[in-house]
């Protein structure tokens, strides 16, 4: 079976969805954008306003299609993975919060990773790095962080490449 | 015309001053130091006093002229940058907190992409990496957070070479 | 004399820990974890309990012995160093807040270093990497995080190997 899996971490508007829309861009494929973000609140959609105008920009080249899906990633993954396609998920750190606060977090993450045993085609997961400040206070923070940690571990250890953005720089942290 | 922009990223204490000094020291040039800190408070003055230290305890080799300017960073280079010269500017962190807070960020940055299009000489930006914490919870903050990112992507787009440091040891992101 | 020291830093869940347990394990030497955390309250306990689990796991093929010191670390290290024995001290970030608290930082860190100068064996030190996030608002984690960054740029510098650990994998800041 034809798959490439790659993880794209960074942080805070280091250019990770910028390099990962070049790379999806640059397989030629079929190009699907996956949205883990909803347009809730006014600070949100101004943040996706911004991802859809870049997008935007570079559609002379090619097409994307768009969904959105906040929770179920494994099940809208499975449902359009094919091999000529490539799918980009951005961003996994809103799906990891969001899955939190519906308590659904550790079904998620199992079926995801399920998954990702047998999905076709090539994937991009764009996701923050989060975990290189201070401990934060909450408990809810500090659940978020950890989890996050650990499941970017267990991602990049299915992953064909990892990659780190530093100030729109991508730094190898795994190659294929 | 001659001229070289290196950009040295990292974390708080992760020696970036150090190896921007070092490197400015090795140029073998003219130094004019360019501090964007100005001793406003106490904790602000003892930090510059332990800068101001570190670069006297290696003036046995060489002399640093130093000027401090908290916003026209544009003007200030223009002014001051010529072929022979290197100019370390430390930091951007605390120019871009400052243009926010004068709410003067978006001229003042492009004030300054404009003149790097021209300025001759070598020119070593010290900046802070924000980004890899938590996203914070203050509108302002996150605002600081993401202007930070963006403006480290086009000016490390600028640059001919960029490094992160990581426990006083430089990681090369960008090289000439 | 025969010795070896390396630093590994990374954010939270990164799998620093993981790495150097391996890493020690790897050495084919006699095993110490010298872990600064002691089972004070529910969440540490139950960090501890994850930590332990694994190393449990791992030993079917190699056996630790357990030390626990908040405090005096270049004591301890001082009186188990040897030649033919692997210390994995995990880690250093507790260790650091705890002499900060203690009022005892200055003297502590001058110890270890001192000891550093002569302790036989391989040692391997973990820490948190906490200043690529925003700067924290409080004096005192402030003050934590400039002594964690100056810290780690000293032992860097002392350190044969240092490495920092994004996702699970491992980044070379220095190599031997």
């Amino acid at each position: 079976m034809n798959k490439f899996y790659e993880l794209i971490l960074g942080g805070a508007r280091s250019g990770k969805s910028r390099l990962a829309e070049q790379r999806a861009e640059e397989t030629g494929m079929e190009l699907l954008y996956l949205a883990t973000a909803t347009a809730g609140d006014a600070e949100m959609s101004e943040r996706i306003r911004h991802h859809q105008e870049r997008r935007q920009a570079s559609e002379n080249s090619r097409k994307w299609n768009l969904l959105e899906e906040p929770i179920r990633l494994a099940e809208i993954l499975s449902e359009n993975a094919q091999a000529d396609r490539c799918i980009l998920v951005d961003c996994l750190t809103l799906w990891i919060s969001n899955c939190l606060h519906q308590d659904c977090w550790e079904q998620q993450k199992e079926a995801l990773l399920t998954a990702l045993e047998k999905l076709p085609g090539h994937i991009i997961f764009v996701s923050n790095e989060t975990g290189m400040g201070v401990v934060p206070m909450g408990e809810l923070t500090r659940q978020f962080v950890d989890e996050s940690g650990f499941f970017h571990q267990q991602l990049a250890a299915v992953c064909d490449q990892v990659t780190l953005t530093v100030a729109g720089l991508p730094l190898t942290l795994k190659e294929p």
